[in-house]
């Protein structure tokens, strides 16, 4: 089985996740980022603009992952079904790669309130996209609204269901993959966390 | 009819707000803030931890509002008429200042990345306080959740509403009361939001 080769991207993230771990975020300069991960400045530059894309990066892969999969989804699709046909896309685009860092991230994320901040306003371009898509299908303004809110919140609680059980499971940051029993995939648990919250829903009162 | 006299903190908010909009948030500092409101460095500090905290503050009001409102919901209240009490206590406590004030508080947000994820985090945070205040009344975590982004979604749309209308009516940043017709009140306006939700949820599919 051929060894699974990182390219420049994944390499900058783990070089620079390694560093905001061991040293800080703020102390981790771009320059340590290249040197750690065998590149140069200049490459870095090519993928990102600075050291907080390394982080944020993956929310805006996301967000477009959401809206050409709602886009992509039959015409005759409801809100939620078209919803569902995003989180579809994006789940199909999850790598081990993403599986294996996700919890670093979010731990380095957790240390920095400006991180934090920056984390969240990407979770509200991420319910934009979603709701900007379904808008372009005809969807009312507050139909779109109210779906891409559930699908966020599908999104948040099926992707840290996966990552919660990759860093259980046999699956380490090499990227080897898993088939370990009792392991879901990510599509899976995407559509039972939108079940969860369609029942949700009938619950409000 | 006696003058509205704005208290310290509300004349550090205008103050700002005015030196803000004139010359950039970045070339504005704390002390030409007090300058500005008549006010001490010091009294500043009492007020709000840094210049950012201006135009953060009101919205750490409202997750407390929206929370003391839904704790204060009767036992028997449903998820989403908790959320509408918790709406309720937010709209009684906002005043012709809050209305006056709110688009130029917006527009100094719209100019400055770092104030529009800073605002973005506090959005999450007051949906995560209505979301913890119906948890601690025994509803259901998802339920819990999706109560609390309708909750949001309306308070964001009836406040847009509000402050739309207060823009056009003859109600001005003196804080002089208005009761002109085609006026409404918040409370109504988030009653009605809250409602073209609840049948938006029906179309969700």
């Amino acid at each position: 089985m051929a060894r699974w080769e990182p390219d420049a991207r994944e390499r900058f993230v783990a070089a620079a996740l390694e560093l905001f771990t061991d040293q800080g975020y703020d102390d981790t300069t771009v320059a340590q980022i290249a040197e750690r991960a065998g590149l140069t400045r200049s490459t870095f530059f090519r993928h990102f603009s600075d050291k907080r894309e390394v982080l944020a990066a993956g929310q805006e892969t996301l967000s477009r992952l959401f809206a050409e999969g709602i886009a992509g989804a039959p015409a005759d699709a409801s809100p939620l079904t078209a919803v569902a046909a995003g989180l579809d896309n994006a789940a199909g685009a999850m790598t081990p790669f993403n599986r294996a860092l996700a919890p670093r991230i979010e731990a380095v994320i957790a240390t920095n309130s400006e991180l934090q901040e920056r984390a969240a306003q990407k979770q509200v371009g991420m319910a934009q996209a979603m709701s900007d898509a379904l808008r372009a299908r005809g969807v009312d303004d507050r139909v779109a609204s109210t779906a891409a809110e559930l699908g966020l919140l599908a999104f948040k609680e099926a992707f840290s269901e996966w990552i919660a059980e990759g860093a259980d499971g046999p699956e380490g940051a090499d990227g080897s993959t898993s088939s370990s029993s009792g392991d879901s995939d990510l599509e899976t648990l995407l559509r039972e966390a939108l079940e969860r919250l369609r029942s949700a829903v009938a619950q409000l009162g």
